[in-house]
């Protein structure tokens, strides 16, 4: 990794946390997932990354230290952390359990502003220090992100009637927990895919349907008005026209991916009152129900563990859609 | 207006109807809207116009024949016609009364291919035949397309709950409809508006709460997430990315207007879960919803009433806004 220190690439860091708070609970990480938000704030995308950057918000680790007025949790437990850490508990976002839309803003996990000061410093690291309420799990590191942020939508647009039909755009980490929350709500569910190297997979690993390669004209056309809902995971650009004309009427095409723009003609939501909408993570409460789903469907993401010395070949590798499904570094046995 | 026929052009025109069929009623013709449809139509905006066009699909009618097998109509009553004329009152949408989307394809009132393959022509004419079950009514013709448009997705997006705040963009036909339906659900509402010269009307006339010149960034800027709906009524382009930011945490803007195309970042809706959602017009069973709702609630369409001779001027106008707030041609005292 080199010791000249490089935007974009990671390299040995040592840094101190910040003290635990009698409301904080302190954590040695063992486990933290690779997700895209790790290309975008290391390598500057939104332009307001605060260096060094340190990514990782899919973080699973042993409790150990807590303050004195933590009640929830106790040294030794299993716990996970997702995009964020904190919120400030009181306004109506919050008392509804939704912190990430809290009123003053959520402290996110990386490039988030902490009580102290300090920049918020993520998981590919060996302890953390959050405030109480983080939820306890077994459950592993991408369901901490990918898993809610796929998971949250699809209950609030009520994706969950068995029988109804879903298009899954993108078969990546979030992709593929959107198959596998699809099938298990009882969906008919068909993913789209640039790439026919996933169709195996797709359809007998994950159980999926149907596979369409996007770029297939003919398949594409014979799926117009044939689905109740979308689920848009990927990130590079593609035709929201093509993809929304799939949709029956009143169909709803959700948002999750991030690509450059969106873009369409206005018919295609005029014409049969079709609905976009966007998601990003989820609250606590919804998180807690996802865990207990996952754990009640036996639900597990395909993951590819790595150590932490590989961490600039997996974000490369996640740049080129090269993993299935999602990584998760092996702090615990890399990271000394 | 002319002898030569052109294109966007209206001049009189003599045509026969159809016959009356069993399951058929046909109207004399007292009124019809001027709608925007009647620019798209009569220039061939989507390319696909039948000439001769005969635009007007906010008609207004007393019934003159009807066919044997009609029980719901009788010759002297008072009925309207919307968009559409028919559909085939057999797939899931008709029997949910949302005849305009009917799997087969409503029939629409202009430029739509009839039973006995003639073109459909609408309401700027003497008299009309339609299939049975149009609604009788004497409510104004606007109510028929304008009305409706902004009735049925205000109602299906929940903003009938008393104390939300509504945002309505544009203030002509659907505009100033929007309005009165929202003051009579309770809303607060928000007139955003190129022009400070309906600002009067809009807070004083319809009762608006507040109105905004939508160049004045700073007023605009004190509206950010301060609003729970927002309608897009207005076709001419403006920034999607700027209106969405004013929505709350999972708020929803209504696409009814028809710019020519919807950009955005989408961060505008990733970040706080937001929705754009489209509509156009609504089905039976809403219409007479929306109509008796009317009724009992006194709300009217402001509109000016004007002969068919002046009906190229009124298109003229309607292209530049210029009109409070809907046009309504006479076509009972005028077209002999």
């Amino acid at each position: 990794m080199g010791n000249q220190r490089r935007v974009g690439v990671l390299s040995p860091y040592t840094f101190t946390r910040r003290d635990v708070g009698e409301d904080d609970v302190s954590l040695r990480i063992t486990h933290c997932g690779v997700c895209h938000a790790d290309v975008v704030y290391t390598r500057n995308k939104l332009g307001d990354s605060i260096y060094p950057v340190v990514p990782g918000h899919e973080i699973v680790g042993i409790v150990k230290e807590v303050g004195s007025h933590v009640h929830g949790f106790k040294v030794g437990d299993r716990v996970g952390v997702g995009a964020y850490l904190d919120s400030c508990r009181e306004c109506e976002y919050c008392n509804e359990r939704l912190e990430v839309f809290c009123s003053k803003g959520a402290l996110y996990t990386i490039n988030g502003v902490d009580v102290d000061g300090s920049v918020t410093k993520g998981g590919y690291s060996s302890f953390i220090v959050v405030h109480e309420d983080e939820f306890p799990s077994a459950s592993a590191a991408p369901l901490l992100c990918a898993g809610i942020t796929v998971y949250s939508p699809m209950v609030r647009h009520k994706m969950n009637q068995p029988g109804k039909s879903l298009g899954v755009v993108g078969l990546g980490g979030l992709g593929h927990l959107a198959v596998k929350f699809g099938k298990a709500f009882g969906l008919n569910v068909i993913v789209f895919s640039t790439s026919i190297s996933k169709k195996e997979e797709a359809l007998n690993l994950l159980g999926a349907d149907k596979f369409i390669v996007s770029s297939d004209e003919q398949e594409m056309t014979g799926m117009v008005k044939s689905l109740d809902f979308i689920i848009g995971t990927v990130s590079p650009n593609h035709s929201f026209d093509l993809y929304l004309s799939l949709l029956k009427t009143a169909g709803t095409f959700v948002l999750v991916g991030c690509p450059n723009e969106v873009k369409l003609n206005p018919l295609s939501i005029l014409v049969g009152m079709k609905t976009i909408s966007g998601s990003a993570t989820g609250g606590m409460k919804e998180t807690q129900e996802m865990l207990d789903f996952c754990a009640a469907h036996k639900i597990h993401p395909n993951i590819e563990v790595v150590p932490i010395q590989y961490a600039n070949e997996a974000l490369e590798r996640l740049i080129k859609s090269d993993v299935k499904y999602r990584f998760v570094v092996d702090i615990e046995n890399s990271l000394k």
